[in-house]
């Protein structure tokens, strides 16, 4: 199996974007490649979560190929739902290491803010089993569901869950790509209203539009991907053992640590997948980074802030970076990249090892990757 | 770059089928495992190209994990229009060859005879160009101008595509798996209703249900794959250099060929595209299998039937054996196995290497696959 390198990356700035998807998607892309100093890819791996639905254009790979100026270029597309991103690096990996390509451009992007909230999601709903769905359950509701069970199990959890926001939101108003350049404060997080009890509105990640994208190659770059885990479970939440910890998170990382040689206690930042704050907090304990039953009290404690002892999303996150589905995945890729080779302008912190954590559905299909800065 | 062998094959009977799309990918599933005396695959590629939209479902690869049994096996989903089975072929054979995963479960499927044709063709109809399609474009109506430039160029093409029809009819007739059963003569054919100018009825595919599956292993099996090629071309049809061959098929079949080390004159038996009767003349001469301009001669001349120089389509192709979108390029690699294995019962050639030909939208994204029994 060859080494991958990332030898590019780039993004457009997340948020309300008016332009179109095909237009984010060769944005990132051209990003990434002006980046990686190549002028076409042997290969394109593109995601997208739902572009049929969401701007009614399918044939989505050779569409994407093509309005980017490489319609000549082998490319496919690739989907796990909001995990699409990183499911697609790890295609774009396996061509390389396998000596089948040599240098991937893997691109992710989502459109959704054109369409009522309602509507999209309904959409992101369809992620969800049959029987719960017709229950009418949405993602903020069984997210809600995982929040109560998580406060049962600890006690103080409302208070901890909203310094993931407060974090969040801090760290993003540092990065101009970010969706929210606000602060808020814990309070303004617990009198925000209410979308999924406990949850409140600034629990949640915002609806986003953008796109993401790295250069993989097996050419010598700056950063390696050292472990590359894809973790899975029930579709259904009342098919699992727990619901305070995510089985798919937890072999995600198993399978990318055993990869890569390293353990948790060598992860120096991590971009995680707060799509609803409570999930940092459980990601944090899933992918043994802080012990089991202590997420809380370490973001508390500013352990996770950007001048802690492990920054925790550093780019803002879902929660305040913005989570434009798939694209998420890859932007979580870019800002380990930028991390690592000193570019993270106003909110670089020291690090040669990174981590990105992505979630799938209502974690049934997660990813762990892990970087290194030789 | 390790060797890739194709442990299983499997699949359901194509045509119009009550069962639900989730119980068709894990009938065929089931069956290919069965096939390799297999319980549990690594990973799985599942490929579908529109679930969301056919059947309101979607997160897919966990959906279809978790429904055949799989819930934690690691899975993801590859698209690219109507040849997203081919493609998934090339993600499974990718992990293998690079070492990262030793045994996956490709699988494909397509369920769409629930709704009614116009929706179908709507909803296949957004593979197109978004300038072509204001003007009305669909996929027939394109294939139609297609036929039209053809019989231009060749003069007596309307015999020569009834041909490919009443062959491959012939051929599914020996095929239990196959949507129709039954014969029909050239007249008949020419008798058809008028679908798109000179495309009738009986020149096009059906709107078929069902699944195909492989299992692919780095353990030497009865069947190798020894080369798998892309190719691409631009999504708008008017971009286009030509309209009487396909950039997409001739690239993908150089790079298969490239890559098997061997050229079209080893091929024993071949499965190509015929969505629509006059691609499978074309597919003859894009590859290499014919002289150019030399195709539907052959065809009159029986040079294609099953007991011919080169049979092509001995499942009944497209055309016979049906067409479930993300089904069809691996039920393809499912007859090229069983004809290389001699279990192709009825319809058995002499082979020792076979090829398949998938092709994703308008040929846009199209794919060639050779198989070997060594």
């Amino acid at each position: 199996m060859r080494d991958v390198w990332v030898a590019g990356a780039g993004m457009t700035r997340i948020g309300r974007r008016a332009e179109s998807l095909s237009d984010l998607m060769a944005e990132a892309a051209h990003a990434a490649l002006r980046d990686a100093g190549l002028e076409r890819p042997d290969a394109i791996v593109a995601a997208a979560m739902n572009p049929e639905e969401f701007v009614g254009d399918g044939n989505f790979a050779s569409s994407t190929a093509t309005h980017m100026g490489f319609a000549e270029t082998p490319a496919m597309r690739i989907e796990t739902a909001t995990s699409s991103g990183a499911a697609a690096l790890y295609a774009g990996f396996a061509q390389i290491a396998a000596g089948m390509r040599h240098a991937v451009l893997v691109v992710g992007g989502e459109k959704m803010t054109h369409l009522d909230t309602p509507r999209v999601s309904e959409l992101i709903g369809r992620s969800i089993d049959h029987y719960e769905r017709s229950y009418g359950a949405t993602m903020p509701a069984l997210a809600g569901l995982v929040a109560r069970a998580l406060i049962a199990r600890n006690g103080g959890a409302p208070r901890e869950m909203a310094q993931v926001a407060v974090k969040n939101h801090a760290n993003a108003v540092r990065n101009p790509y970010a969706h929210f350049q606000r602060a808020v404060t814990v309070d303004e997080v617990l009198d925000s209203r209410m979308v999924a009890d406990p949850l409140r509105l600034l629990h949640c990640c915002p609806i986003s539009d953008g796109a993401a994208a790295v250069v993989l190659t097996a050419d010598r770059a700056a950063v390696r991907i050292t472990g590359i885990g894809q973790g899975m479970d029930t579709l259904a939440l009342r098919h699992r053992d727990a619901l305070t910890s995510f089985r798919a998170s937890r072999a995600a990382a198993r399978a990318a640590f055993a990869m890569a040689g390293v353990g948790p206690e060598r992860v120096d930042v991590a971009e995680l997948h707060d799509a609803f704050a409570p999930f940092e907090l459980m990601s944090l304990e899933d992918l043994g980074l802080v012990p089991s039953g202590k997420a809380g009290r370490a973001t508390l404690d500013g352990e996770t802030a950007l001048d802690g002892r492990l920054p925790v999303n550093p780019s803002g996150g879902l929660k305040a970076r913005g989570h434009p589905l798939a694209a998420t995945g890859l932007a979580q890729i870019v800002e380990c990249v930028w991390q690592l080779t000193g570019r993270a302008e106003g909110r670089q912190v020291q690090a040669h090892v990174a981590l990105a954590q992505s979630i799938g559905g209502l974690a049934t299909n997660n990813w762990v990757t892990l970087l290194e800065a030789p």
